[in-house]
């Protein structure tokens, strides 16, 4: 079998485990008063080279909720691309911690959010206007839930919208460190330069285990996201277990590193079946994650074959490339890809 | 210094993060459908003699505000005694998952709910009333937040009346270790068959290190409790992390025997300053916290020795102990306790 | 100034403040326990032929979202048209009374969901995935919100689907009465025999004054419905003066008259419009509502004429007749009409 | 019968009914937008001696919860006393619409907030903890739930506290007249002049009829009250016959003269049963209230003689006078007081 369902199938990176039994030493405060989490604020705030105020958290469903919901009143709207993972994948978890708030879904292709698209759709909303809540925020999913990268002139296109009308700006960096290795700029440049308040920044799909991280840039979100994570039960009371990861992930590039593994094992998959005709992506492969329309039965015969991998629909199959996929296992599903889908398109001759 | 702050200041014990680390192999699907989290349901059921359902979760408070909210309309209230962790110190997680439900506290002895009290209660909330909520639950601390342990007829006593008026049984089990290892029943004695239809398991505080759970005897909670989880962002993608920290936790009686060496440095700091007339107990020492009023300036004194301990009010001082306090640190507390606050009692006579 | 901008600017019935100032006399119990909140009862249930709960509330708003409420659990999903009120224009209230349920777009003509596309819609979602969230129920607009009256067999197969999946029915009937007098059906056909769950019974665009309400079919929902009530501050203690008003109003089918008047004045708008080519009507004009897509610089002219209305964007204009529209009224915009979007048309012949 | 139930049991005011019935007439704007809601806000803010935004709402529930919404994150706390109506009897929709916030009980005679118990209170919550929740304000019931009235010193004193620690102060007006009417000062003087920041004001219960209100002294906090307002369905679509309500109210001083009336009947009563040693007043009559511990049998042959009134428990009664209570009616209570009371008294002795 060769998994290509998910990143969150896959292994932690070992620096991260081992950072984690490391901190099994004496006694700490606990709720984050440590000084692991201490360290930790200190340690984003270089990497991001500006102050910020970082919370370790569960999951990224908590990451993405808890920002939003402290970007907006419970009677705001959240803009995003109808395709992003809090308007698709999380039971609206949003709308939940937010007291009711809503996303309102924006066009744009390879689900990214359409600066253009955005500004039509905030023209609907005057200013003062009760009956449809109000515009509080925007969503980015960096790299979109489709596989492909925001540009750097994509990201600011989509805040100055935003900030023309006093939205504040959310980044779903679920998969961050994958554009950062794709977009090959600086964490903070994708970030807080380029105007984002506040950022789910995701290790679990990256060689987590078991945290991912909300990095403020906005300081004064900060305090009351605090509390909002306390009662949110996403404090845990032994918090260096959860820092010493985050601290051990980003240390000395790792998670750079992992995340180009992963990507590079995509674009190998991606440059083996290009010029395939019965292969059809629907987004340019730009992170870890391959789309491909397929031919009737390819699925099936690739089951066979011991591939897997999710059906998104009859003939949409996604595979996500993990940063221990193998040189051999992307050839190999480049050769089964082959093998299934070209025929049909030869016979098509 | 000698930590008596928290049991949530101490190490986990190394035999869960081995089973953590041990589990970092091949490829598993996300969000509980992976192999370990199935051992998990069938480990949990043996050791409680029912079948359950157990969902592992990052926090004593994320499993206390869900359960409550499994079992309590958003009109609903929670009777629990004034003491309780869900209405002193969870930032009312509860309210809040719970859509804003109402914890109504009930007067009793040593954190305890007393039966009589809780019944008299509910007679102020004659069925078909509306304007004061509805009843609908109680939540039982088992052990106390003062340090005691309920004992089974207690718990019986309390759940005749939440039966008799329809409600439900949660029990916040953040240290439900040791009170099992104080009453030495059986699991299943101390919650199902008592009467208890869900429980907060606590780990964190006995040798844990990153998740608690949520243990579900009704079966009729349980779906529902799963989407709750989904959306309150509790439900980990990389969630065998999780499940194997909390078989190890249980795995050959392990946690029974932490809890029993916690119960025990407390026992014997309970027995080393018995007859010394300045030092009050809150509540009797049946688990791993002292709760004790002292006189003026022993709090300064001991903290000047190195003690470290919290301070609930001008004259109550805490102090919890760990699964690893040494005979050695439990004497030297004993002594200094005896040392600052044995003295003015005699120069009171 | 002739005013078409919507069925709330207008006067009420004088019957029914009539019936609000005669109930003043005598005392009566507070919260509904009064004599006319319980004929209230009788008189609905003799109009619907069964045995039903209704409950005045302030507005549709609050009459919607409560509905909504006691449908959906707070992780679901309720399914509508687009262009349905719910979505447009309560400022998320469904959302915020159901603890975070989210609305989820249906496509369809005219404001309707059209039982295929949304068969399609609930497709995505396979029992037992928790991502998603819970499909809970669906929303019908009755007479929609583009002015279109739900056919018996539309909404029959819209309930089918729902039914097939264990969905409720919630029928927002802010214009039922129209719909109702447009369909010369029995309001039970409409609703309970079709298969609505629960109704949101409108007046106030009706010639109601200050009150409309929600009609419970399935008993179940009933009690949880009247606690909700309650705690969101939509039972008047003086219940007698909302319910007297809900009973003037369809006491020998005044509600009836009153819509099928609007009704007819929209008509006549709509026959004195037809077969001018630079008029587009969006929706067949069914009840009280037209929805016209006009030619550039008409809607400044019929400003000018002194008419009102609401612009839905630039060229999309919305006339409302209210019970109370006169026939000269409706020939005066008729022939403005006429004036300034038929020439265009010659023009370009 | 007599009815001593409740002030929302009785009649409006006939005043307030004509000016409904006179608002009949013409179109005009919905949601607030019309020229009775604007002259609402400028006669609320002459009878206020400042600028104030004024919302009128259906229920004293909703003008209670949304108020403390207002002023309170979802995470606050609110100090009330105990006997407070929005802690006893509104099914805590303060939880509700405040998204879980808390009430926090503190104790005061008469139904009061002792400015001392709750400086004792806040003392518990030392700034920057996260565990207990953040006070956010404190709010004052005028009239108290006990029939007393808070002093200009005792609501400055509780506000003095609260202003120390940054907390917001709400007023629970719902019987704001007969504290007005006692205390002979201006409606400026007692609230926003005192430090009262927004006010339930109470019409239903002194003579109104379907609508209460909130009044804003705190500018910044009337935009986010309206958009919660408008999703909360607390805003008519056709609020021009709620404003007119409201403005009839209070106009040439209505309000003021219905609660003299109805406080000089209960100071009637108060009057003629004083001295009696077996009637014992749990709090002194100083609004429209009485609240009477009764001996054994009293409420019994009270009810056979036909006087409507509410048994609070096994001994204490509540008898609530309306603006129309007759001098008769006082006296006949007060007689069969002495008859059935005073009786068993003197046969004591």
């Amino acid at each position: 079998m060769i998994d290509y369902r998910s990143d969150n199938t896959g292994r932690a990176a070992p620096e991260i485990l081992d950072a984690l039994v490391r901190a099994n030493e004496g006694t700490a405060l606990g709720y984050g008063a440590d000084e692991w989490t201490a360290r930790l604020q200190e340690r984003f705030s270089e990497l991001f080279e500006t102050q910020v105020r970082v919370f370790p958290v569960a999951t990224g469903t908590a990451a993405n909720a808890l920002s939003l919901a402290s970007l907006a009143p419970s009677w705001g709207l959240v803009f995003c691309n109808a395709a992003a993972h809090i308007n698709t994948a999380e039971a609206n978890a949003a709308g939940f911690f937010g007291g009711g708030l809503k996303l309102a879904p924006v066009a744009g292709e390879h689900g990214k959010v359409d600066a253009g698209e955005f500004a039509r759709a905030l023209a609907a909303f005057p200013p003062g206007q009760l009956h449809r809540g109000e515009p509080a925020a925007v969503n980015l999913t960096q790299a979109t839930d489709l596989g492909a990268v925001y540009r750097f002139d994509e990201v600011r296109a989509v805040v100055d919208v935003a900030r023309a009308r006093g939205l504040k700006v959310h980044m779903d960096g679920a998969r961050v460190a994958n554009a950062l290795a794709r977009l090959q700029c600086s964490p903070a440049d994708l970030t807080w330069r380029a105007g984002v308040d506040i950022l789910s920044f995701g290790a679990t799909k990256n060689g987590g285990a078991l945290c991912d991280a909300i990095v403020v840039f906005s300081p004064e979100l900060a305090d009351r996201l605090a509390i909002q994570l306390r009662r949110a039960g996403q404090v845990w009371s032994k918090m260096r277990f959860a820092s010493a990861q985050l601290m051990a992930y980003i240390e000395n590039g790792l998670w750079l590193r992992l995340a180009t593994r992963s990507n590079a094992a995509a674009a190998r998959i991606a440059g083996g079946i290009a010029g395939i005709a019965s292969l059809k992506l629907v987004a340019p492969v730009e992170a870890n994650e391959i789309f491909l329309e397929l031919p009737p039965g390819a699925m099936d015969a690739l089951e066979a074959d011991g591939f897997q991998f999710y059906r998104r629909s009859a003939t949409l199959a996604r595979f996500v490339c993990r940063f221990d996929v193998t040189d051999a296992e992307a050839d190999a599903l480049v050769a089964a890809l082959k093998r299934h889908c070209a025929l049909p398109a030869k016979a098509a001759e």
